[in-house]
């Protein structure tokens, strides 16, 4: 939560810098930031999930589906 | 700008979704849709910086720095 | 391995297209398809790897490590 | 043309580990040594065709068609 509160602050840090017409590469490594800030998250989130939903699924013998949900979303993520 | 609006909606958006405690799988998926959003803006970003520094200098046969300065954006841009 | 097969010939393609200093956006299309390839190849491994050694890991009590180790392939892969 | 000639080799590697049964987090940490060596290869042919081709064009003043197809590429290979 907190890392996400802090991804949004620099999302309206890149539209001050938009509106003060900053240095076009100062704002490609501020988006760069965001970019890997977002990816860490969304690790955090993959690692959370594969320990508790995917998990307990396939210790009820259930796996196979939350896998092939897992699969597709890390593909996406992944792109 | 208008996208840099919508991205920071998006971002409270999943903050949202993880204080109502939403299913990982969904939260990954959009994640992924503001990755795409924000590699957009970047790559508008970088166009618009080929199209105005980058060309001036090169026309001004100082492109040899701005040019190694704008591969360095684009490693990490694409990391 | 089919894949990889066609992997390797696509390499040895983009060797033959340096030799015949052809066009740089045609080697650069070239390589961005090679990277599509290797990347269904890893996901591939991926899925196949989170069926096997990671189900059994977690049916029998000891995935915490595995999944670990999932987590860290996972943000090299994706990097 | 080096770097192209150890990526095979590493391609290769891969196939041999995938004959004989290797661990599948090794094969996918191979995987991504050939990801970055691909990636690094493309850089440096971008890097190439913006001091050659892209920069004679802005020269010329006929930047505005190289540009666009510099950033199709660009998208593409940084997907």
């Amino acid at each position: 939560m907190n890392r996400l509160k802090r991804i949004e602050g620099q999302v309206r840090g890149i539209q001050k810098m938009v509106e003060e017409d900053r240095y076009c590469v100062d704002i490609l490594v501020q988006i760069s930031a965001i970019q890997s800030a977002l990816k860490n998250v969304g690790f955090a989130v993959t690692e959370r999930h594969i320990n508790h939903c995917v998990s307990d699924a396939i210790k009820q013998g259930e796996g196979a589906e939350t896998i092939e949900e897992l699969m597709t979303v890390l593909k996406q993520f992944s792109k």
